[in-house]
């Protein structure tokens, strides 16, 4: 067939389905109907894509029929029910959930490095990494297809709309709280300020830093932390890749960070580095000390690449190097690859 | 000699110094007369230490007459000037300047790891680390203590009163922007907001973190990162040590916050890292995510130890431990270990 596919986008009220109305909104037209989901609760309201006021229609199997590809930007177990419902009416599924994105059946995909897997997809479904996950691994699978990578040493600096509308109404709640104060000085000042209003989060993340993102796993892993050692294995098809991370919540609006100590398999040299991230598709490389060039949030958000400084290679290591990325994880981290996944399929039918 | 050794405090209006007096008026009370002394603009004002009002005294050579210990919390190039003036009078000078660290005749002590060098002063001065470092090695110095350390990768979440009280004062006026607003969505729209208030930071610190933390050394590195490497083999004993540090400032008021990946010389078990870290000296084990415990900023700032959670083993490598460590920067990362140097030093006149 060759016409324009149409699209349904599941979960489109909430903080990633915000940013995926103007990502539909400014990249090429290439979908033909494009209809809005989410709960029940939201059914009715009217949110803007295209320029046009479309209406927000709740889940149900009904919503799928005529529908070529579908985004889910839904919590996990909403994906995990209906993502399968709506491959049977031979919908392809684009899930930014973490459901299914360990499923040896479903695909886990990043545009820039691994778009082929997108082809073979058993279940109907593709799936989108994680935000973590997704706001280095652009940077890192450019090194690695250079350099062959060995071992990954992550901390992260995750914002506080990685847990959705909810981590944004706290954080702005908790700053209201906190600003014009001298709090911050004495132990537990913070925490009895904010009282219980935490939020998504286990402890005040005004003022504060978090270091648990998800929930406990094995030997006091957190899921955030093992998601990003599963799915940078599989995405880059590596499956003995040694990966150790530290998630941390950092009082952030949108954009994580990350600082990345890679080895790889030999000595890698700076300058070849650079050059290798200057090119990359969907990097942009931002690294002039002497200038006071590197990636802050506040600069990379609202922007869809990977941003990378501070490239430096290990002064004791000569196969490792030292970097710190930035992206925009509602962008990258989470609607704009949706969308660049969906628009790899959407490929299959127009090409018809 | 047999008698209370006299105190000088230089710097004692400052971010450390304030805290310092606090310390002195908390701990047991070892000194003779306390001398307070800062620039000539502070001079005159009063302070209070151990419940009385003292007047500050302007630096100048007259101030040691009669001292036996002075701490210095002054800026690098102030001690670098002034230490040796107050050693060449005998007075036992502990600074917490950069000034004097790498000095192989000064030796850099952190009273649990080291104590024994503070012995050996060959210029009468004794040398406080970094708070960076110091929020970590006390640490990882009792697990050295065991394992043998051979690697450290670290990256740092620091608090905005390790740059000073214009630190404090600079985040402080950027929450009273940001708060109440919807800025961190779009991007530069936070630095529009702060314009060029960004104090002693290259960017905006509020809704955003910043990697970048002293000034420029070789290829790409600053000088903080140098700090962490080679302040750390210095305490440690360890001139080969392995350590690439990523320096990063974060919207916390005080207490410094760093992950750790600790590579050892054999395989280590965590429920050994554990009971070395319960029993250290000067450390705290808070560790059980299951209840919610690990430390955060909020909960440690204002309280002496080094605190320990989410111990891990790397999944991948078993002799390598993963930490999330805080420490207030102003009492174990400054005041603090000063303190407890200069009261070793102490000892040996009322020993006598
Ligand atoms: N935030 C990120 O950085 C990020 C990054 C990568 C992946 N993700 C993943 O993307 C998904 C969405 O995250 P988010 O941050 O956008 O969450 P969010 O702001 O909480 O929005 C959740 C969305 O799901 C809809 N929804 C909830 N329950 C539903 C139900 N029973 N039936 C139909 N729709 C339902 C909501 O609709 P109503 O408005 O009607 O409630 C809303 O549109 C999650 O799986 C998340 O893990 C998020
Ligand atoms: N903040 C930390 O976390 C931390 C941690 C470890 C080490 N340090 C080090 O400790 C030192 C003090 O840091 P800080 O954060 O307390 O700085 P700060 O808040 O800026 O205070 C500086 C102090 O030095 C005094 N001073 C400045 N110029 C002077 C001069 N020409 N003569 C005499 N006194 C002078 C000031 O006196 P006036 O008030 O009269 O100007 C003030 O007491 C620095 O070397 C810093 O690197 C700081």
């Amino acid at each position: 067939m060759s016409r324009k596919p149409t699209l349904a986008v599941v979960g489109a009220t909430g903080a990633v389905g915000t940013v995926m109305l103007q990502i539909l909104s400014q990249h090429a037209d290439i979908w033909g109907e494009i209809r809005l989901v989410a709960s029940p609760r939201s059914a009715g309201r009217k949110l803007a894509v295209r320029g046009e006021q479309v209406e927000v229609l709740a889940l149900s199997e009904e919503v799928f029929d005529g529908v070529d590809v579908a985004m889910f930007d839904v919590p996990d177990e909403v994906a995990a029910r209906w993502a399968p419902l709506a491959a049977a009416k031979g919908v392809v599924v684009v899930d930014n959930s973490a459901a299914f994105r360990m499923d040896p059946d479903v695909p886990l995909v990043v545009p820039e490095v691994n778009p082929h897997a997108a082809r073979v997809r058993p279940r109907g479904i593709v799936a989108n990494p994680n935000c973590t996950t997704l706001s280095m691994i652009v940077a890192v699978g450019a090194l690695h297809a250079e350099f062959g990578l060995r071992e990954l040493i992550v901390s992260s600096y995750q914002a506080v709309s990685g847990a959705g509308r909810d981590g944004v109404e706290t954080l702005r709640r908790q700053l209201k709280l906190v600003a014009g104060s001298e709090l911050g000085t004495s132990p537990g000042d913070v925490r009895r300020a904010v009282g219980d209003d935490t939020g998504p989060f286990p402890e005040p993340v005004a003022l504060n830093v978090v270091p648990w993102a998800g929930t406990l796993r094995d030997d006091g892993w957190s899921s955030e932390e093992m998601k990003v050692r599963d799915e940078s294995r599989k995405i880059l098809g590596l499956p003995g890749l040694r990966v150790a991370a530290t998630c941390v919540r950092v009082p952030v609006i949108t954009t994580h960070s990350l600082t990345v100590h890679a080895r790889f398999e030999d000595e890698v040299t700076v300058d070849r580095a650079r050059e290798i991230l200057a090119t990359a598709p969907g990097v942009v490389l931002f690294d002039d000390p002497a200038a006071g060039e590197f990636p802050t949030p506040a600069d990379v958000v609202g922007t869809d690449p990977t941003w990378v400084g501070r490239v430096r290679r290990a002064l004791d290591d000569p196969t490792a190097l030292e970097l710190f990325v930035c992206g925009d994880n509602l962008r990258k981290g989470a609607a704009l690859n949706t969308a660049q996944i969906a628009e790899l399929v959407a490929k299959e039918f127009t090409a018809g």
